[in-house]
């Protein structure tokens, strides 16, 4: 896949996300709105690199290290893990800092005519930062002119490579901290309501009354099946969703990645929808090509809500 | 495969086992010989029934629900998770109480021609227990004669099937309790190594600095790679061998359930093993067949001596 090239004005947060090793946005305008500068936190690719622009000044360069997964305002992370009106897009990004900071508006003249036409993240004609934009994709021409003022000449092996894993390591942990500290739970219902985060207990059990074997794979052997949420543990609203057989797939071990992730997801009528993103050449690897072209078999009423969340919050089209 | 069936002369531990769904035994004698009734517990596979003899007499029979596990005497979970000297086998069991208990004695003339000629649960002479005996393998005719008599009429469906990952889970948070009260290690030790358990920060930066794609699947992006340990990180001695960047494999989310599960694993020259309990089956549906017949590169001497851990305690042979 081409590497494309990108540029974050960044809100007040810059220091949370050079440090965290991430970006972060809504998923939508305050009003609801479609952002293309949001929609671009789901096109960022592993790889990618990202300019940093904030106070006027770009200071760091970043590389994408992980598909964005739906996740709350992270400098809310320790305060409130299921304050779920407060999601949105969090890329891991891991950045390093440039040997020089650059005034995109000290080199109006040089990159005004390399800024995009459409979703530009700078005012060509005086050089500020755009109020709307946030996430904006730039040509490689201007990533190079900025890199040369910078004095960046190329990227340093990072300490460590901030994964989507990490942070969703890092969001169940609150949100169970959350319920366990919740006085309206009895003790046995927090017991099964974590024990659902990993797949087992109660929610494992109860799923097996509803599907038999993993819809892509046809694998049948629990041993090698992973009970696994269809609208993620993390971004359930309450403990009837953590637990509700609907709500769940059994799933061989790669299946449940790729649709934990977003790279494959089911149509109402059990249609395999692989997404855009996923490499050919992985879904080959996986030895699931085939099987992703055959029919997933029918779901049933109270599992399409679920679906559509998935469809509509995990999966990347 | 052929359902098989099993005796369990049970010593002082048959209510925690009964109550919490499985079977324990140490891996050898005290003096360290090989013991047909501790390899038995290797030999069960889910499905299999179990009978459980205790206190001179049958009250409960059960379903191995998981294969058997490199586990810590359970009762010892709560009071020390890395006591590996006492480390054993554990078999998942999913148990129901018999409508009558059967006391082998009183019907040691029906039984006794049924007993097994070699690593018999019972003494056929006089129906007394075989003080050596653990986990017996008996005959269906055997079986039907106890369950006769027991007035057994067929399984219930369980409320819970105890699994493997159940126990797992059990056993890393006691292990990672242990950690977090460690006084010789410093926070970020401490941190590094609860980590490494799922794979994660310093552990996986660094084994992408020996390992660079799935060696069975050749997937290379990182997003579905998952940073394995060879010696599993629950069986690990200390921090240096949970942070060893030698004790691990890249491998694919499916790849590495089978390594973790025991259902394949490497020879030192990189040719891949697959256990002949994995049901050629599930091989294929994984779509793994044909890549688990090529050769997976060779090793350094730091990853041998992980390797012939993983061969000799966790692989299924």
């Amino acid at each position: 896949m081409m590497r494309r090239y990108w540029w974050v004005n960044h809100k007040q947060t810059v220091w949370q996300e050079v440090e965290g090793g991430y970006l972060w946005s809504p998923k939508t305008e305050a009003n609801g709105a479609r952002s293309q500068f949001y929609e671009n936190m789901r096109e960022a690719t592993p790889g990618d690199s990202v300019l940093s622009f904030a106070n006027a000044k770009i200071s760091f360069v970043g590389v994408v290290s992980d598909y964005a997964i739906s996740a709350p305002k992270p400098d809310e992370f320790g305060t409130t893990g299921t304050n779920w009106s407060a999601i949105g897009w969090l890329l891991p990004v891991t950045w390093q800092e440039l040997p020089l900071s650059v005034r995109p508006k000290s080199i109006l003249s040089e990159i005004a005519a390399l800024l995009p036409a459409k979703y530009s993240p700078l005012k060509p004609s005086n050089g500020n930062g755009n109020q709307k934009a946030y996430l904006a994709e730039i040509s490689e021409a201007l990533f190079d002119v900025i890199s040369s003022h910078s004095k960046f000449n190329g990227l340093q092996a990072p300490a460590h490579r901030s994964s989507a894993s990490d942070f969703i390591e890092t969001i169940e942990s609150e949100v169970q901290k959350t319920i366990e500290n919740d006085v309206l739970l009895s003790d046995t219902e927090k017991d099964q309501i974590i024990k659902a985060r990993k797949g087992q207990g109660n929610f494992r059990d109860r799923l097996f009354e509803v599907e038999s074997c993993c819809r892509i794979t046809g694998i049948e052997n629990p041993s090698l099946l992973i009970a696994s949420h269809i609208k993620p543990w993390r971004s359930c609203m309450s403990a009837v969703e953590r637990l509700d057989r609907f709500n769940g797939l059994l799933l061989a071990p790669h299946v449940d990645r790729l649709f934990d992730r977003g790279f494959i997801t089911f149509s109402d009528d059990g249609a395999v929808i692989v997404s855009p993103h996923l490499p050919l050449e992985d879904l080959v690897r996986l030895g699931l090509e085939e099987s992703c072209k055959k029919h997933s078999g029918s779901f049933r009423p109270e599992q399409k809500s679920y679906l559509a969340y998935h469809r509509s919050e995990v999966f990347r089209n």
